[in-house]
């Protein structure tokens, strides 16, 4: 099929494995294994190198050299393309080489092609995007089971959904490291995680979960880029209160969905498995085909990539400029004039209250409450204001949890 | 930005318009204006002619004429390929010349592309559609507004939703065209919609929508394709209540929605928008950029096309074989042992009852009354079977509407 639709055959020279006599049931395979990277960079008739042994080091040391023989790469490696994508693409750009990735940017949803290519004629305004699926699996546990973070990680660990060090993911970077690819593609623009404002899942209660159900919205981790002129960019990832009627908020368990809104378009949304082997791979071999066609019509090392001395160096607006909504839930001693202060607080800081519950002891501490507020629109600089003095309380027993209300598009 | 890309120029040679004298505030755009067809098809120059003139005649001498010149053709025109696809396709063949389409199918979304591209790894085992803007904008409306049927049309052509001439959208034969052009390129097989169960939107009744949401599903004019093995394919178009936690149900108003299910990526989804001029003007101008990298790739006229000599030729499996759950109205005269004709019919016809509501007078009839019914699983043959002696019954006062209840995956 491959073949009929390129015109050409791909073949596979070797596949450099740890273990070269382990049996993989594919007899044909064995015959091009190896435990010998040398082997295959050595070789004059490898054109494309596939890169899936994940890591960063290692990886790093043969996608360059790869580069730097003219061959050129897929990669479904995020980790590498976070610590080192500068170094990879100015290396691929200066050798006139392509390299793909489609693979390391929410699996197996076809999300970088579609932003190149389909969208080539268009203008991409703005991203939102379920780009973690451990988050999602542990907040949809947390929503659909009601359980509580630590019992929701527990279960996503169990089921190899989350690692045992789940930091990277629960702390939003992961889902960071992937909205800097896509952002960079979409705006042609400069843009590296430590520019974002990153929130990750944490400090999230089931208290929350309930509020964002009782009030219509459902609970992402979101993230969020949008670029509407050339002077700023609107970049962040955080929890979110999303529309439950949004197509979004209807993404459960592991799965991943970017919705973009774009000049000609309007909203277009991807949804899909965003790991697995299965959905990687197919992902690795779509690129593997793009890139022998880009060989064939002799415009290897055209493709837009995230990085480079082409792209806008735009600032990121700073998320206290933020103009929204916000839930905010304050833990507080259960006794007169404390609902008073805090609403006294937040208008001296101009943010208005547009609903809010009271619950006395939800989670049993003898003597405290709960106050859930929803505001309306406030600067985020004016609510983080509120949210510090607030905290500054001695009525105030725990750190007011601020979550922002989106609204994706649609 | 499309000369870096593709390290070539796109230049519009002609522009062959009705009226070459109307302003149309693009002075570069008036040098290349002729009303000359012809003109442009001599122009050895030209590679690629773009077809964006609608209806079917003067669009397929055109088309042909182009493919007869060795000229690729891109075009937004369902209406030709439904009427002249085979036709269109096989000239495309035999002169080794691209026909893309993209724009004639879901606007906007890149569901061509994505089938013909990004699973070209991957095996399409299903497609589940919301694939006509018209028909979802209407029963839409029918759900979130509570209005009749005529009204949510006249609203949709008041809108310009829908054509003053409503037939081709609500027969739902659009949407049978949109899928046979797309279960022909996912299944590489020979579809066309004489060969599909077809049911409109027509007969639905403000009170399935009702039912449809009191039951937890939402009511979508629903395109479905299935191919299980080689022996046969499944597809049809009709009515369907679909659970509402499905990503489909919450697709609105003049949206499209496409999900796939394949072998490596599992469930994916595309989204939006279904029709306009600025979506399909987006899907148009990255079709001729395919065109033109095929072109320099040399590789022009390998595309899979949805019809030809190399597709199967395989049977489209009878609607009375699927096996389902189902939606029944009955309309029928309020009176003692009505309810337990019908459920003694049922029973005989091995269709097993999971709910049953029943209201007196819903619409006004003087002793009538509306019996619904949700079946367990049965045998579609079976279904039908048992209204059609429902319907004779004298108690039965008008016929019997079946809906199926389907469960998109995930």
């Amino acid at each position: 099929m491959i073949e009929e639709r390129l015109g050409a055959r791909v073949r596979v020279r070797h596949a450099v494995v740890r273990d070269a006599m382990r049996d993989r049931g594919e007899p044909e395979a064995a015959k091009v294994l190896t435990t010998d990277a040398a082997r295959a960079l050595d070789d004059p008739e490898v054109s494309v190198v596939v890169e899936l042994i994940g890591g960063v080091t290692a990886a790093r040391d043969l996608v360059l050299e790869a580069i730097a023989r003219g061959k050129h790469v897929v990669t479904a490696n995020k980790a590498l393309l976070s610590a080192y994508g500068e170094e990879v693409f100015a290396a691929a750009r200066a050798h006139g080489v392509d390299v793909y990735f489609e693979g390391a940017v929410c699996g197996g949803i076809p999300i970088i092609r579609t932003i190149r290519e389909a969208l080539a004629a268009d203008r991409i305004r703005s991203i939102h995007g379920i780009v973690n699926g451990t988050t999602n699996f542990i907040l949809s546990a947390m929503s659909d089971e009601r359980q509580d973070y630590a019992r929701a990680l527990e279960k996503a660990q169990s089921l190899g959904i989350a690692e045992a060090e789940p930091t990277l993911d629960v702390s939003g970077m992961d889902a960071a490291q992937k909205l800097c690819l896509l952002a960079s593609l979409a705006f042609r623009a400069r843009l590296v995680p430590a520019q974002l404002h990153v929130e990750g899942i944490t400090g999230i209660d089931p208290i929350d979960v309930e509020a964002a159900r009782e009030f219509g919205y459902a609970l992402k981790l979101l993230a969020v880029a949008r670029r509407d002129g050339d002077d700023a960019i609107e970049a962040r990832v955080g929890p979110a209160f999303i529309p439950r009627k949004a197509p979004l908020a209807e993404v459960r368990g592991a799965f991943n969905a970017v919705l973009l809104e774009s000049a000609a378009l309007g909203p277009s949304l991807l949804f899909g498995q965003g790991a697995g082997a299965l959905p990687t791979g197919s992902a690795v071999v779509a690129d593997i085909l793009d890139v022998c066609r880009n060989v064939l019509a002799g415009i290897s090392g055209r493709i837009p990539l995230p990085s480079g001395p082409n792209l806008l160096g735009v600032p990121v607006r700073p998320h206290t400029d933020r103009v929204g909504a916000y839930y905010l839930r304050f833990t507080v001693q259960d006794e007169p004039g404390v609902l008073g202060r805090i609403a006294t607080v937040l208008g001296e800081q101009r943010v208005s209250i547009a609903s809010l519950v009271q619950r006395a002891e939800p989670r049993g501490a003898e003597g405290s409450a709960t106050i859930q507020i929803f505001t309306h629109d406030a600067r985020e600089g004016d609510v983080r204001a509120a949210v510090a003095r607030i905290d500054a309380l001695a009525s105030t027993l725990a750190p007011t949890k601020v979550i922002r209300i989106e609204h994706p598009v649609t």
